[in-house]
């Protein structure tokens, strides 16, 4: 089979459109976005991504009906002449390997080159390891010209985060994404790295929503956030009641840590 | 070499077939139901097929005649106008890595559609961590319509199960056949995950039965079910004796866990 | 590159030429018949193989001169009518994946079958987990009518043995030759598993010789297996000396364990 | 997308030019002293390579623009008759993978082949597992006469170091090298194995200065060394004060253990 099968469900001509990828990653954030973004713009199905470098699964929804696993991307025509027409990439899963990161990346460049993208803007998390109570959106930038511009949205160059670069489709599509003349931009929400977080991906979102002139209603992702919180104090309380009972915290700790 | 071998040994015609696949997985039900069904029918050798993403290995039967690791496929003709040919896969492995498993299914699914078909069923074992008396058989499907025709047979379709979805060849021959055009069922016979389990496999081939106005003998496959209860009663009794003398219990457990 | 690249060092034409593998593996047995009939006959260099599915690594000599990891065919032109021209298969390593053994095998059965190669032995070492002192020969064979033959040789072919079949190029080169009309035999030289077993495969060039009719002097092999006879007896001393001592002696068995 | 994607940044045409690799490695010792090599003479970029054998990732540079891994190769023209054209390869990573380190080896030479390269120089460290006061440079080659011709430069062939080969990408591009009719060296700096190395980049670098005619200015490289100097000397005190104060002293040397 090919390496990277896209179909494409619908045929369409966007004007300059921009490119934004959020897959899943550090505390989801970047997917957490991306899913919340197409939802509320909202965009159109445009093509699903299938491939030999995502794993061998199929899901299975409520109503016992299968989807094999793939990345979709979307489509939102701009209603104003102050906006851009834009692609919204998501996914279930990033390639597993190294080499299929690579191949899944540049095969998506490519179909979206070909629909006319030259600007990308890639969201992830960057894990702090400790609670983040006012997440800051750090940014990392194809040119240096564009890190000037993202500044005057409060974007934060730091000279030290992310200090081993950037892994993952979030660093692949702006790295990948010169060899096809595209520029871009990678918004990074700080994150615990613990849990999924949808106030960080809140964050990015709303530098993003500024940057593209765009205007996007966050109830229901703060109402997600407001839930993980109260899930998160659960287990804080828990394991206060556990310390002082016995050793049984850290392994409860572990149960709940996954919720998301 | 090509990635998939497939060697046909007849070439044959087949009317509006239906596939059904049965690999070694969980508790190895899908393979034990395939094999059976191949055996009972009789379904005859149609095809041989080889990878480079099984193991490197032969077998060597008792004659000391090796055999290179490979799935099959074999036919069945519908004798009365109530039934469908049949195509029946199994094998001694799937594929060892996830693009191995795509790539193998791919091909596979491109051989079977050439030979007419555009149904799928695919068997397996799930695993619920503990003893099932009686097991039930699961479902999932590609269409909602087929989930309400299953209903009708007995099968199960629960909200959270499977909740991961279904990982390797059982999914990925539903998931991946719906690129081709195809439709299909997923029946997974509920099963400790521990030993292999011909109950199991016997509650999927009845369902599977009875959905293709097929008639099967299953006294073979309950002889063999038998043999297995009587080895884990012989495990369960070893291990009575053995806690009540000592420490010793677990490995012995882990010794005659493999029987099968 | 190419997956396996075969560098033809002289072109030959063989009447009729049986094919001998030996590679690396459990006792290193296989290698070291292989080595030593190609040093006795002595056979001259035929081709060297290199493959990206080899480690990426070169050996220095002890003159400081570098060689890339390799296998590599020789030719023996047979002097007398009784016998047959032979092309023997050695080198530094089996490929390193599955899909490297399956690559390589086939591609040099592709190789070997242009030179006209019908008929292929393939000599490993099976491991029995304890001391051998008179290593039997057991064998395995692409058709019932071979097992009958190679009975003859002494050859023992056990209902049980080897129950989980080959792995690797021994078991590969028969299971893929079949895909190329050949037809052959494995002969496994009894081992502890434990040391490189020059006496083993002295068993088994025995029976090979016999089949061939070749004369083979086992002088220097014998001399080797002697040497390593005497390194197992140190350790052996060593241990008791040791066990007597204290609990130092795994370690110490450890560190010579790999002496060969 | 292309296994190993090259962008030749300027055409050249060079007289009869050398390579030099220096990738990451044991010490960073050849990645030390190819970089410094470049830097020094200076040599100009000439084409970056970026592979799917790398790992999928981006450097963040301190003023926030990103850039993808890469290997990088410079040249240099020689501005007097007694020295050779130069190309200098350095870069990020080795291959991730076997597979991978056959493929970019292969790859870049066959580019710089059509370059005119006939000759190669890999420069690599060699752990000893203690500390070195003054590395030799040891040696390997691709014929025996360049083995005598690089005694007369100091170079030490070992009969035993190194004794299992050369493991990566400074023994792959002699090895695979041969395959292109290009002869060579690899000359390896003795080194702990336990920090980077610029003193022994220093050694190799001065033989390497010797045998092309050329004339280095050590002083950054060994301002370098001195800097690790200190830093080790400081892990070598906090260790002499915690190992009279407990048991924490290991930890805190792995703490210590990665500045380079």
């Amino acid at each position: 089979m090919e390496d990277v099968v896209i179909r494409t469900l619908e045929k369409v001509e966007l004007r300059d459109p921009i490119l934004i990828e959020g897959l899943p990653g550090v505390g989801n954030v970047g997917k957490l976005a991306a899913d919340y973004l197409r939802d509320q713009l909202p965009a159109k199905p445009l093509a699903t991504i299938y491939s030999k470098f995502f794993p061998p699964q199929v899901y299975v929804g409520e109503d016992g009906v299968i989807r094999l696993v793939s990345n979709d991307l979307a489509y939102w025509r701009a209603p104003s002449s102050a906006q851009r027409d834009l692609l919204v990439l998501g996914g279930d899963y990033q390639g597993i390997s190294p080499e299929g990161q690579y191949e899944i990346t540049h095969r998506l460049l490519d179909y979206c080159h070909s629909l006319g993208v030259r600007e990308v803007f890639t969201l992830a998390g960057f894990a702090q390891g400790r609670v983040v109570e006012e997440p800051r959106v750090l940014g990392a930038a194809t040119l240096a010209a564009r890190v000037e511009t993202m500044k005057k949205f409060g974007v934060v160059f730091s000279r030290n985060d992310p200090g081993g670069g950037l892994i993952g489709a979030s660093g692949l599509f702006l790295g990948l994404g010169r060899l096809f003349g595209m520029e871009g931009v990678c918004l990074m929400g700080e994150t615990s790295g613990y849990f999924v977080d949808p106030r960080s991906a809140e964050a990015v979102l709303k530098v993003l929503a500024k940057i593209l002139h765009i205007e996007i209603d966050f109830a229901a992702l703060q109402a997600k956030a407001s839930e993980i919180d109260r899930i998160a104090q659960k287990i804080h309380d828990a394991e206060s009641r556990t310390s002082e009972a016995g050793p049984s915290g850290p392994a409860q700790r572990e149960d709940l840590g996954y919720i998301g």
